[in-house]
């Protein structure tokens, strides 16, 4: 299916770490600046959906509670890191079904609730009751990544490096400091090689966006239209899976890059999961941006830049923008927009048409991941 | 819109206290009798839904992984008591959008994980902090239900009394054995007037459902029709809400029975949210089964029952066959479709060509609640 689906606005908070906020009050700002920015007053959102990992019990209600936006059907999409992203897909297809012609999403999390350390996984999953937490899966996929590529610890850096480049042009980054290589390479270990400044910070935020059906959109003259909306799951392998390089990814950007028309070289600019500096690496070959195994030419060309050939992660990505979770999809859409609509500020790339989302996480036992959405965004 | 989506199978675990098994095992035991009873191959299925309430990450990625079910967009919804209703229908929309042919739902809950007692509700808000648990705000209904409309706990014990007697024909019940009015109100006090036997139990439970579009469905001769899938939220109101009444409900069947082209009166069967006796009453009352005051008399008149002139809850309900919370919605499409086909055994009603399934639940401080749905079914 054609998508015929538009966003009308988005918004967000700063990511950051704010224990003494509430999740309803992060989302309750990020809704708002939303609806400000589509020109759609609320009493017009017919139906709304709410990603968040770790929210709890009907979240979506208790934030638009607070803003008079009752009565309306609500649903809270959960997806680990893709909950964002699966919340805007459903709201897509809502609309696609004729079911409502205007809809709000918004991806909220607050990891500073939880103290610290990485964000908590399903306990009754057995590989990570063997201390298979992301960082551990992380730090083996760059291992593995490095021995079959021959690439470094310092490749890895430049990741890094790049993402606070972005970030400290980014006012709704988490971590905006310029960093070396020799600061990231220095830094404390956290899962070998990965160091700190390798592993994207918890923090807190939220994000949202307007989706309306075209004929809603046809006077916006800046209208972006969602051209692809895709959510896959990974499939199970015993043994034999290349940890290195993510199939999940691959067969999920290839559903989106049929659904939307296009190849990965139409794409302009990318928003891509980089909760680790190698997923940056891997995803970029995962997503086609290079083959396999070239991503470290990719960024140590400096093709990844907000300057070079397709930029990645302009925002800051996960590593130096944030990543609350449930926030995260919806923030990428924020982001992807905001470069297609050329408001970007100093990290604005020049004159994108095509935009690409990337969210995917999850662990399972013997998946890749449990969730990956892909969006195709463009003006 | 129509919603042109067909159940081709349904399934469910009996309910009950299963603490030693996983949600991912009473997951997959729906499934599996959902597939089975299709027809189809679990191949087949395109996409899938999992509804919880408490279930944590990717708990519907968890069970399929153990079906060998990977690869295809898996989609967790949260909705407290309407969890499984809102996977049914974001599973109705994702067909209607043409994003599917062929989807899976499963709700699945394990409360026994919990301990016992009332279920976990979030603790944020304000209504909770001061007690306003979910037997305390319905004994503050019925308090006002009998206040305006002159009825008594016996009353409510006539639903109590019903449920069981349907649940005693139901295999897959919780709470199978036969009470009488006296053991209902001798039974402990939970909540004034709610006694232990008005109230729903806690247990553990999966109902699992495949739903196809229309032209997958032709040559089934027993194919069951999705004739309205709604969602809706309580609106916010301070002061002046009558509690003896559900404008929630009142709203989200107004807009069904819409959908479907229908009135309460087309209605033969009904599976109502009766997690507590009064629910019961006030429900019948807001599905427009009887007139507001009157459900008392629909009661003791026996036209509730499984023989009488609108039967509702022949499985026994929320408080015979029990409650796990996301597992609900969809154990409630079950018994449609087994009364619908005429496959429900001694507590089948008589030839009913169209079913009602209605869900409400999750308390938010100034709403009736959070979320609500109501489907209609017919063959």
């Amino acid at each position: 299916m054609k998508t015929g689906v538009f966003v009308a606005g988005v918004g967000m908070t700063p990511f950051g770490k704010y224990p003494q906020r509430t999740q309803e009050d992060l989302g309750r700002e990020a809704v708002l600046q939303a609806l400000d920015e589509s020109g759609i007053d609320r009493s017009q959102i017919q139906e709304a959906f709410c990603g968040s990992s770790y929210g709890g019990p009907l979240l979506g209600q208790r934030i638009l509670r607070q803003l008079g936006m009752t009565g309306i059907p609500i649903t809270n999409v959960e997806n680990a890191c893709s909950s964002g992203g699966s919340a805007i897909r459903e709201a897509v297809t809502a609309i696609a079904a004729e079911r409502c012609e205007i809809a709000l999403v918004v991806g909220v999390e607050q990891l500073s609730r939880f103290g610290g350390g990485t964000i908590p996984l399903e306990g009754s999953d057995h590989e990570v009751q063997q201390g298979m937490t992301m960082p551990a899966l992380y730090a083996m996929r760059a291992q593995r990544y490095m021995a079959e590529h021959d690439a470094q610890p310092r490749d890895l850096a430049l990741v890094s490096v790049k993402a606070r480049e972005n970030a400290s042009l980014n006012p709704y980054a988490q971590s905006r400091r310029l960093i070396s290589v020799e600061n990231v390479l220095e830094s404390r270990m956290i899962a070998d090689p990965l160091t700190l400044y390798m592993c994207c910070p918890t923090g807190d935020g939220a994000a949202a966006a307007v989706l309306t059906s075209r004929k809603r959109s046809k006077s916006d003259p800046a209208r972006i239209r969602i051209d692809a909306s895709v959510l896959r799951s990974g499939e199970y392998t015993t043994g034999a899976r290349d940890m290195a390089r993510s199939d999940l990814t691959e067969r999920t950007a290839a559903a989106a890059y049929t659904q939307a028309g296009i190849g990965p070289e139409d794409v302009d600019v990318a928003e891509v999961h980089d909760a680790f500096a190698i997923s940056e690496l891997m995803y970029c070959e995962a997503l086609g941006f290079c083959s396999t195994g070239l991503a470290r030419d990719l960024v140590g060309s400096g093709e990844t830049k907000i300057t070079g050939r397709i930029p990645v992660n302009p925002s800051g990505g996960l590593l130096a923008k944030g990543h609350p979770v449930g926030a995260t999809g919806v923030a990428q859409l924020c982001e992807a927009v905001w470069q297609l609509r050329g408001q970007a500020g100093p990290r604005q790339v020049a004159s994108p048409r095509v935009a690409l989302t990337h969210c995917t996480g999850g662990g399972i036992s013997g998946l890749d991941h449990g969730a990956c959405t892909v969006h195709v965004v463009s003006r």
